[in-house]
């Protein structure tokens, strides 16, 4: 049986000013996709240009990650946007991403909404299609959650959807993903199991237990948790065991 | 004789969320380049992708105005950066808006330092090449005074330059811009005469008197004297008397 | 028949940095109560002195307006926040705003939540408690609408609660007030219409038609509206006219 | 022989959001006044709430550190402000902090400016006079370099001065200190000898080994070297060792 790679992705670059924040350097050794934060939610222009750099060197898909205008709140506080506010920001971010990208010769792959925004865009079209439209004329791939307004209004827009597993978050009984303030340390071994299963059988389990189907061609990996690089690294061993890794080489 | 002609340049999108500012409407209908507030001094990503369309939609030239990361200074306080501190948060504003001008089919033309970041950068060779360098890559011309380090950077990195004469600010003997932090109304006429007579004899008096030498072939117009679209239309005026209008039809 | 004294209040110090807001000298020959604001959603230290002082001179009740952090929406965009947070954003802006009332001598007298935090406050009594426990704390007034969270929470801890009424926004049948991002003119006499009829009758005519009930010991007028200053004139006059006006000695 | 007690301190609550950001909890075992980060350059509402809380359990003087507003660069970049904007951002960052101090019964103790700040007040009294000004009205100590426009615009004002010695930062040959953007590791013996023989000799190696003259009764240690606690230890058992430990109680 041949199964399709599936990529790791994080969000990286959300470090700000002399605060440092995540494991970039540890996770760059490992994912195939960096989500690089663009200054609204974590991130500042010193911190961009250094995380484009890393990823670049490292090799893997370099994406923006746009989130909603609330550095204290880390962009994981929900706010009403309107459609043309979110279009706005949305383009504004990744506008400010591609520059760094162009200054070193590389090329922006993807966008991925970050923490609230992410959920808002899921749960709302009309909020969504800026969005889908945006990275369609970009030529951008958009990272998402399948089944929800990212997919929808990926394909209305005619943009290239990447479905995504969370291996760190819990999800409810109805499919949704719970986004929390601070991401709970994960066992890697518990990690790899969801993964493996997940691939084996479509299914997860949600929070009560309830079994329920995911479609995924990547795995999301937060940062910001303290183990964060083992559990990247079990779930790259999880994927290399079933032969779905993305990385065309073993890991260093 | 042939006069070069000469360009009206203005700095727009200064507004704020609900807080308005400038006179942008009535600038754009007389001058040839709008300097688009960037989000870090003033504007706001909704306010940029507002002014982006109006003056694409005027004809104008485009151009990124980036300043220091100071809102509640209007990018009018000097504040202390390293070279790559500038450079990054040029990078970052002028990507932002060059999104804004992807989305409606436009180009991006020039780049303007703004307020305190602009002579920042004309005192200090270190900290604008960087931007000169940027300007160079990205092909934009790059608008500052002749005889300061904006154009002796702009020459050693090969962007195109282009000199401005300031009709509503006053110069000291040395040559140098008086920045102020907010710029008084200037007398329509006076401004005119200054033009005509800059043009005619390539001086202009300085605060003390002093006649000193200018070189431009383009004129600044600050869009927060509250008589600015008076002013800009009477230097345009004085342009189309002498021939160096840049304008290709009358006025409406 | 004797009508208790009705107060008219307006958010006042909206301006930020070189961007001005509002009618603020105009409002203050006519209001009692002046709410201002504290930097979180408009307003800068600068604006908060300059505002303290003319509000001081005025001989008006100084009040706090806390609002959202969210500058760029003007505190207008409801944000999911937690009660510690509402806490720790409310106590941080009262201070903020005590500090300029002690340099002018004079005395802070009210609190009053702006915008979409009001309006989250309104609904939520979880939210409103620590608000209303810090005005008890403080010995402020506590200004909001009767009926509300604001109300129960108010009385819940022993803070003084003042009633509003709104002349320039809409309300629903069910008697929610409905929050705008740009609030429109409004008509003069309208205004004192409502007020005269609600004071008679204790009632108001809906967006929709339907007579509802209203208490209010204080008349809000938005200062960002281009006629506010005739609205709170026409306002005043008809509180005069009823008996009801709060000013001791009659308009300059 | 009796030494005057000498206190230690540092600045703390410079955490924002979900950075992590210092050494506190190890800190507040040790030192005898914290500066508090008041949301300019450092810390946030939720922050500061923290802070105070943990500090008034620990029993330390309270003091408000405010800061450039400048979070990108940590307070750490001059900014060109006039006596009345220092004014204005310290009157607002003292009195935000004070609201959280009131709430825990405690009392605000003393102030002191941050960073670049803490260096341009040093070197204007004009830009210092209103802080001085500041600290005479509350009733707070001002801590700052003897010698410098801190003490004489404090002793002008009427304000209590608190000299201070630096273990981590280096000194010209002038007296003056040299502010770095990041503080490096200290080592805690060179930090206690720098004390001791500062205490026994009133003099200190300046940076190109002059031997310079010092006035202190306070000990500054930064809290972002991350051996901060062992030089906080350190210089508390030095002082302990020459008499002049400004605790009561020993070390826990």
């Amino acid at each position: 049986m041949t199964v399709s790679p599936i990529e790791i992705n994080s969000d990286l670059g959300e470090s700000f000013g002399l605060l440092s924040f995540g494991h970039d350097r540890g996770l760059l050794e490992v994912i195939d996709a960096a989500n690089i934060a663009c200054g609204f939610h974590a991130g500042d222009p010193h911190v961009m240009a250094e995380t484009v750099e890393l990823a670049a060197a490292a090799g893997v898909s370099l994406g923006a990650h746009p989130g909603l205008p609330d550095l204290p709140g880390f962009g994981r506080r929900v706010m009403n946007m309107s459609p043309d506010e979110v279009r706005d920001i949305v383009v504004y971010q990744v506008g400010a991403l591609a520059g760094f990208v162009a200054d070193v010769d590389a090329h922006l792959g993807h966008v991925k909404p970050h923490g609230a925004l992410y959920g808002m865009l899921g749960r709302d079209e009309t909020l969504m299609r800026p969005v889908a439209e945006l990275a369609a004329r970009r030529g951008l791939r958009l990272f998402g959650m399948a089944g929800t307004a990212h997919q929808s209004a990926a394909e209305a827009a005619g943009a290239e959807f990447v479905s995504e597993l969370y291996v760190d978050l819990n999800y409810r009984a109805d499919g949704s993903l719970i986004i929390v303030r601070r991401p709970q340390a994960t066992d890697p071994g518990a990690a790899a199991d969801r993964v493996k299963r997940a691939i084996d059988t479509g299914r997860i389990a949600a929070e009560d237990g309830t079994s329920i189907p995911v479609e995924f061609s990547s795995i999301c990996i937060h940062s910001d948790v303290p183990n964060c690089v083992d559990v990247a690294r079990a779930v790259s061993a999880a994927l290399a065991d079933v032969g779905a890794s993305a990385h065309a080489q073993p890991q260093k």
